[in-house]
C-alpha cells in the first residue's frame, strides 16, 4: 500500500509542559501540519507514503527532511528552494485553560510554490491513495490550483482520493473556501470532517449542536454525512466527534457514514497530553485501513482508536504501530505496563 | 485604575514537575509572594499597579524588580536596601500527595524595613484602591506598625482598602494574628478569606465545617461574612470556597456578601498545574473588577474565573489577560485550541 | 528493627514526561529494582536495611551504591565485581495508551553471582526480617540456589521472611517458576502478590477475574489467600488490588488475609505519576508495620497508603517519610498544601 | 542622559550549546537586534532609552515588549501591529567551525510599518542621542524613508546622531547600501564600522588588508577613518578591530579617530561564549560615555571593554553595569571571583 | 558514489557538559560506532551509503534504525535480532581529566550475528568501497569470519577495501589481533591508523616516539607505513596524528603514504567539543576522497579537516556538508559568522 | 585514617553554563563549603572522614545530609535544629568576566549553633586529623568559641589539626580575624593559605607581590611562610599558587614551607570548569597525603594535582579517586580518553 499526501509542513515551536508563551526563553522544536501528520501516521502502520510539499534549500528545511526520513516518510518529491518555512507557535493548555495556536506562515515555501515544482504523474506511480485537507488549497491561489491538478492527476492515475476539510478561518473566508473547495469535491471519494467543518466550508450543519458546550447530537451528524454525499457523490463520509469537557478530558469518537448508512465508534474518555494532531490521525487511520480493505466498523475502530491514542503522544506526529492500534481497539484500554 | 499593594515577595525554588525536594539538583527559580501576585495579575488586566516592597540591593533583588518590570508592575516605590530576599522552597504535589512549602523569610529586607522607607502619602498619589494581606503584618512588629501608617495614608487619600485575612501559621499565634488584625481592619472595605481565615484569626467559624473532608458548607460562610461584617463594617466579605478532591483536583467556587446579600458563583472543577496564587489572583479579580463598578455578581464571576485560570499557570503569578478571564466567565470552559 | 532484602537493582533509563523512547536523544537515569525499593522504602520509614546484590566495579555500579547509601541503606553486604548492570527501559503510558518496559538485564553480575559472593550468616546478624520477589530466583539458576539457601539462613537466624510473587514472563516459564517457588514457599512467612501472581505462579486464580478489564472480584481473592495458605502455610498472604481505569488513572487498595481473616484497605482513586514500584512499596508497608507489630488492619492500611503515595512519585523508590504515610492513612487525602 | 535608537528585533532561535541546527529539537528563543541591542546595554548601564521599532499585536510581540521592559529599555514607541515578528536561527560554532546564522525576517512588522508609524517629533523628545545601523534602512524602502526621516528630525531636536554602518549582503546590495546610506550620513555625529563594513558600503578600504587570515592592518584603518571623515564630516569615526584566532578565540580592540587623531583600545584575547552582539556592544559603550562626556581614550576604552565582557554572555544582550565595565577598562581582567 | 560499511552501533550514554558519570540523573543518549560513524560521515557528503549490522527487534533497535535513516544512511541491510543493543557509556574529560569510556558491549546482537544474518553478494550490488575497523573482527569469533567473508566478497565484487586498524584491547589481546587481522588484511587497499594502533597489532612502531608526553615524531610514522605496505602490500597508508595538549586542546593532522611517498596535512590546533569519532570522521574523509579520484595531497587534507570538524560537533556522528569541509580545508579557520 | 572537618555547608544555587543570574528563571542545586569540601574529598580518596556542622530539621538539610552521605562522608555528628540553611548564589564567569558570590549565610544554623551541639571527645575518637578553616570561627562569636574548644579537644586527643587561613572580608573585619585566628593558631600543625590569606589575617605579605596583575613572586611566600612558621610554631606552611589569566586560564601550582625547606609543585596549565572548591581539594589532598605519611615533595604534588583535576569538575566538590589524582601527578595530563 502506498499513500501520498500533499500540503504545508511546519516548524512547530511550544513551550515546555503547561508554561505560557515564552515564560520561559526556550521552544520545543518539531515540525508538524496536517497532511504530514498523515503521512507519518500512516509510515507508522508499515504502508509506504510520499510527503509532497516545498521546503526551502536552508538547514531548517533540510531538518525537516531528515525528521521525516526518520519515520519513513518518502521525501524524493519534496521541491527545494523559495524563501522561508511556516511556523506555528503552540501554547498547551490545561484544565479550564485553553490552547493557543498562533500563526507564522504567510509567505512560506509551499505557499509560494508554482506548478512546476511537482509532477504529479510521477507522484502518483504506484500509489494506491491521495490524501490532502483543506489546509492545502487555503495556503494561496497558486496552490489551490496545483491542488486542483493533483486530484484531478490522482483520479487518472486511478488513485483513491481522501480530504479532510478542516476549515481554517485565519487563511480563507467562508465564502472562498466554499468556492475552492466545491471546486475540489469532485474528485474526492473520502470525504471527512469535524463537528464544524461542514458548517464553515458548505454551510451544512447538524441541528440543535452546540459546540461550545461540548454536547454532541450524534443524530445531526447523520444528517450532515447525508447531504454531504447527495451534492459530492462521496464514497464515504467520516466525522470525529469531540466532546471538550476541558482542555485536559475530552471525549473522543467518530462516526462513519457508508452506502447510506451510520457507523459509531466506541468512545474514549482521553486524558490529554496533547491533541494537536488528533483529526489527522484518524484521517490517517482510516484511509489505511479502507486501503486495506477493512470493512466500515472495523476501519472506524482502528482510525478512532489510532485518534485516541495519538492525543496521548507529544508533536504532532501519531508514533504509533498498526499494533498498538490493534490491542486498544481490541478492547485493551486499561493501561496496564507492556513489558 | 491603579492599585497599590504592599508586602513581601519571595524568591520561590520548586523542583521540576512532580519531584521532591532535591531529587535533582535543580530548582525552578521564579518570585512570588501574595501581594505581588495581586499586583502582577491586575497589570495583566491593563490597569496600573505599585507594588510596595523592600528588596536586597544585590543581583538577585535586581532580577526580582526586572520580573515585576516585565510584567507591567511599577517598581519606582521598592525600597533597596537590607540584608536578604525571603526564600520559599515549594514541592508540588500530586494525587494523594500533598504540596510542601518550607519558608526561609526570617530575616528579609521588607521584615527588616523601618518606616522611612515608605513615602504613602507619594505612593498613594493617584491610587484608586490599596491591597495587602494579612501576611504583611505578620512579617515583624516594624512592618505591622508600617501597614497601619499604610492603611491610615490610604483612607486619608480616599482610596479604597481591601485586605485578605490570609493566616499563616508559620508567622505569628492566632492572638497575635487578632489583635494587629483588629487594629488594622476598621480601615479595610474588601475582606477576602479561605474557608479557614475568619475562624484563625477572629475566632469566627462556619458551623459544621470540615475543611480536611473537603465538604464545604456554603451556607456556613454566609454567617461568618455577616459577623465580620457587623464587627468591622466592611463593604464587602468575600470567601473562596476550595472543595480539595486532592492535590490534582479542586472544585473552585467563591461567595461575595455585598449589603447583607450572598451572591455564590459558578463553581469549576480544576485540573490544578499550579495551586499556588489562586487565592491572589482571586483577591486581584476580585478588586479589579469591583473598581471597574462591576455589580457583584459580575465582579465574582471575574475573581473566580481568573483565579480558576490561574491554577492551570506555572508560577506564583497569574498571566491571563482580562479577555481570557471574560471568556471563561461568559461560560467557555471547553479548552478547545484558540487559533 | 533492621530488614535485609536480596534481588537485581538495575539502571533505570527513561525519556522525559510522556515521550516515547528516544523521540527526543535523553534518559533520565536513576535505578531501580523489586527488593532495592523495598529497602529504600523501609529506609525512609526509618528502619536499619541491608540491601544484598552484585554490582560491576565501575562507576555506574559505584554510582547505584552511592544513590543507595545517601537514601540511607545499607550497602555492606553488596558484592562487587562481574560484568555488567542490568537496563530496564522505561516509556511512561499516559491515558489509554500504556507504559512499556524493555529489559536488557541478562547476564548482570547478579545474575551471575555464585553462592561464595554472600555470606547470609554474616548479612542476617540482628536483622529482623527477609524480603525477596519471584524476580530474584528466576534471575539464573545460581541465583534460585543462592535464594533458597538465603531462606535457609533466614530461618535459622529467626528472622521473618516475605516474597512477593512478583511473576515475570520474560524471565521463566510458570512451569519453572512454580517448580523453584515451591521450593521456597515453605520458607515464607509473609506471602505478597497482586492479582495476578498467585495464577501464573501456582495456578492458583480468583473466580470470574477479569484483569484488562480491570474489574475486581474482591471475593475471589479471598479464596486464592486460603489455598495459598493452606498449601504452603503462610502466616499471612497479601494481596494488592489495582484496578485500571487507564494508564492515567487506577484504584489502588489490598487485601490481607490472616488467621482464616480478610481486611480490606480503604480504596484510593490515584492519579498516577509513576506506577512503577507501586506493589514494591506495598510490601515494604506491609514488612515494616507488620515487624512493628501492629494490628492487621492497622499494618494494611499503613502499606496501602505507603503505595498510593508512591505513586505520585518519580522513579522506582518511594521518598516517604512514615509520618507522610500516616497522615493520609490517618484520612487527610485532601491535597491541602502543607506549609 | 537619553538615548534612542531604531530598528528592528528579532526572535533569536538558537540551539542549546554547541549542538548543529535540530540536532535535538529544541530551541533557546530569546530577542535580539543591532539597535534592541544598543538599547539594552546602554539601559544597562544607568542610561534612560527608548528602542522605536514595530511588534506585531500577538503573544510573541508581547513577550519581546516584556523582555525590553524587564531591561529597562522604554517601549512607549513601539507600534504595534503587522504580521510577523522577524526570526533568526543561531548555531554557534567552535574552534574551527564557524558560527552560523539564518535569516527569517522578511515580510517583518517593521519591515513593512509606514511613516504614520512614528511620531519622530515626540520621540525625540529630551533625547541626547540616536543611534541606527544600516541593517535598519536596508529593511525595506519604507523603512529607508522612515530613517531618513528620523535621523532629520533628530538633527532639528539637537540630538547627536550615531551610525553602526553593519552591511548586511543578504538585505542589499552594495550599490543600493551606498545609494542609501549616502543620503543619511549628511546627519550622523558619530559613525562606527568594523573591519569590513567601509568598503562594502562606500567602497573605502585599508591597504593591505586580509580578514580571513585575521591579520590586522591597523594603519589601514586610520587612512579609512580620515577618508571617511573628509567625504561625510564626521566628527568621530570608530572601528572595532576584531582578530579572529578561531570561533572560539578573537582578539578584541577597537580604534577611534577624532579632529584627525587615531586612539587605539588595549587588545583583549577573548575566549568566546557568545560574539553576536559585539559590535552592538561597542556602539553602546561608545554612544554612552561620548555622551557622558568622556576624553576619546577613555571612552574607547570603556566601549572596547563593554564589548569584551558582552562576548562572555550568552545572547544578544550586553548584561553588565557600567561598573563592571570600568573594573575590566581599569585594568582587571584577572577573572578572580567577586565576592 | 556509493560506500558499505560493516560493524557495531552501540547507544552512547553521557552525561550533559562536564559532569561525572551519574553526577546528575541524566544521560544523552545517541548513537555512535566506528563504521556507523563512517557511514553517516559520507551520507553526510552526499554519497551513497548503507551500513551493515544486527540490531534487536525492539524500540531501541528501532530508533537507532531512524536516527540512522534521518542521517542518510541506507539501512536495508541491517539484520534484526537477537538480544541487546550495545552500549557504551562516555564521560566528557576537560583540561587535565581526560574523558572516560566504559563498554556494556558483550552479547550484543552483532556480537551474536551468525553468517546467514548477511548477503554479501547482494550488499556489495553498486558498492565502490567497503569500510571496516578493527573492533568488528574483534567483537566476537563469528563476527571476525563474517568478516572475512565480506572482505573477500568485496574483492570478488571489485570493491575498494578500507580498514582503519582501531585495535581495542578491552576486546582481545594482541595476539588474537594480529593472528586475525594478519588474515584480514590481504584484502584492504587503504590501511589507516593511530600513532599506536600498527604497533599494538603488528608489533610495528615509530622510532623515538612518546604518545603519553603527546610529542609525535613525524617521521617515525613514515618508516611504520612504508613496513605496513611492504608486509601487506597496501595501496595506502594513513595515519591521524593526534597531539593531545590536554582533553581540550589537541594539535590535529594527518598523513598519508602512497606509492612509498609521504604527503603530510597541515595540523589544527582544536579546542574540543567532543573528540569521541575523530578517527573515524578521517577515516570517512578519506575513503570519500580517495573514491572521488582526488590526487594525495587533496585526500589527505580533505580527510583532515573533515575530522578536524568533527571535534568541533556533539555526539559520535560527523554532521558536516562537503561544502563545510572545503571551506576549512581551503583556509579559513578564522570561525567568522557565516550569514 | 580518619580526618574530622568543622564548618558550614551551604546550599548552592547556580545559573547553568555561563548564564547571568537568573538570565533563565533556573539554579543548578547542590551543596558546598570548604570543611565539607575537605571532607568529601578526603572521602573520594577512600579515608574515613566525618563532617560536623548543625542543619536545619527540614527536607533541604535533609537532602544536603543525603548528599553527604552518599559520597560517602560520616554524618553522625551532624547537628540537627535551628532555622535555615546558608545559602550561596554562584554565577560562572569566563574569560574577562570573573565569577559573581552572593552569600545568604546570615543567621543560618551552624551560625546560631550552641557549644551543647558537638561532643567533641566523641567526635574525635579515632580521628588522625583535624580541619577547619578561617570561615569556620567567622561565623559567628558561638561559633569562634567552639571552634576554640573543637582545636584543643583535638590536640587533647593527639589529633593532627590543620587549618585553610581562607580569609572572607564578607564575615569579618581583619582585626577581628587577626585577634581570633590568632587565638586558633597555637593549636595548628598545618597552616594552609592562598597568595592573599596572611596578608588579609595578620599581615604578613610578600615583597613586590601583585595579585591582580597575576604575576606571582614565588620567592616571597617562601618569606611568608617563614614568619608565619616563626609566629606560630606551624609544623607545615603551604600556599596554592594562583596565576589568573582570567576566569576561563589559571595557571595553578603551590608551595610547601616544611623544616625551613620549600618545595614546589609543577604547575598545571588549567581551562577551568568550575574554579570553587579548588583550595579546599588542596587542603583535602595535602592533609591526606600528610597523614598517609608521604613525603613533601609527593605530598604537594597530590595535593595540586587534587585540586587541579577538581577546577575541571561541576559542583563544590572534587570527585576524584585517589587513582585519577595518581595518574595526573605521575605525569599524564594529556587528557586521552580512559577506555
Amino acid at each position: 500500500m502506498k499513500i501520498v499526501t500533499f500540503g504545508e509542513i511546519m516548524l512547530r515551536l511550544a513551550p515546555e509542559g503547561y508554561l505560557r508563551f515564552l515564560q520561559e526563553p526556550r521552544f520545543q522544536a518539531t515540525f508538524g501540519g496536517g497532511e504530514a501528520n498523515v503521512a507519518v501516521s500512516v509510515a507508522a502502520f508499515g504502508a509506504e507514503t510520499e510527503f509532497v510539499t516545498k521546503l526551502p534549500a536552508n538547514d531548517i528545511g533540510e531538518a525537516c527532511v531528515r525528521e521525516l526520513k526518520s519515520l519513513g516518510v518518502g521525501t524524493r518529491h519534496i521541491a527545494r528552494g523559495g524563501g522561508r518555512m511556516g511556523i506555528y507557535y503552540l501554547e498547551k493548555g490545561a484544565s479550564v485553560r485553553p490552547s493557543k495556536v498562533i500563526y507564522d506562515r504567510a509567505h512560506s515555501a509551499i505557499a509560494e510554490a508554482s506548478a512546476s515544482d511537482f509532477d504529479w504523474q510521477s507522484i502518483f506511480a504506484g500509489a494506491d491513495a491521495f490524501h490532502f485537507s483543506g489546509i492545502t488549497p487555503a495556503l494561496s491561489e497558486s496552490v489551490a490550483e496545483i491542488t486542483l491538478q493533483a486530484v484531478k492527476a490522482a483520479k487518472k492515475a486511478g488513485v483513491k482520493v481522501s480530504c479532510d476539510l478542516n476549515y481554517r478561518k485565519n487563511l480563507w473566508s467562508t465564502e472562498r473556501a466554499e468556492k475552492v473547495m466545491s471546486g475540489l469535491m469532485p474528485y474526492v471519494d473520502i470525504c471527512i470532517g469535524n463537528e464544524e467543518d461542514a458548517e464553515k466550508v458548505f454551510g451544512i450543519r447538524p441541528d440543535g449542536n452546540n459546540i461550545t458546550g461540548g454536547k454532541l447530537n450524534k443524530a445531526g451528524y447523520e444528517q450532515v454525512a447525508r447531504r454531504l454525499t447527495e451534492k459530492f457523490g462521496f464514497e464515504t463520509v467520516a466525522c470525529t466527534l469531540r466532546e471538550s469537557i476541558s482542555a485536559s478530558d475530552n471525549n473522543w469518537g467518530a462516526m462513519l457514514y457508508v452506502d447510506g448508512k451510520a457507523y459509531y465508534s466506541k468512545t474514549y474518555p482521553l486524558h490529554i497530553v496533547d491533541r494537536v494532531g488528533g483529526g489527522d490521525s484518524f484521517s490517517a487511520g482510516l484511509v489505511y485501513s479502507l486501503c486495506a480493505g477493512r470493512a466500515p466498523q472495523d476501519a472506524l475502530e482502528f482510525a478512532v482508536a489510532a485518534s485516541a491514542l495519538k492525543q496521548t503522544i507529544e508533536g504532532d506526529f501519531n508514533r504509533v504501530t498498526a499494533a498498538e492500534v490493534e490491542r486498544l481497539a481490541g478492547g485493551d484500554a486499561s493501561g496496564r505496563v507492556q513489558r
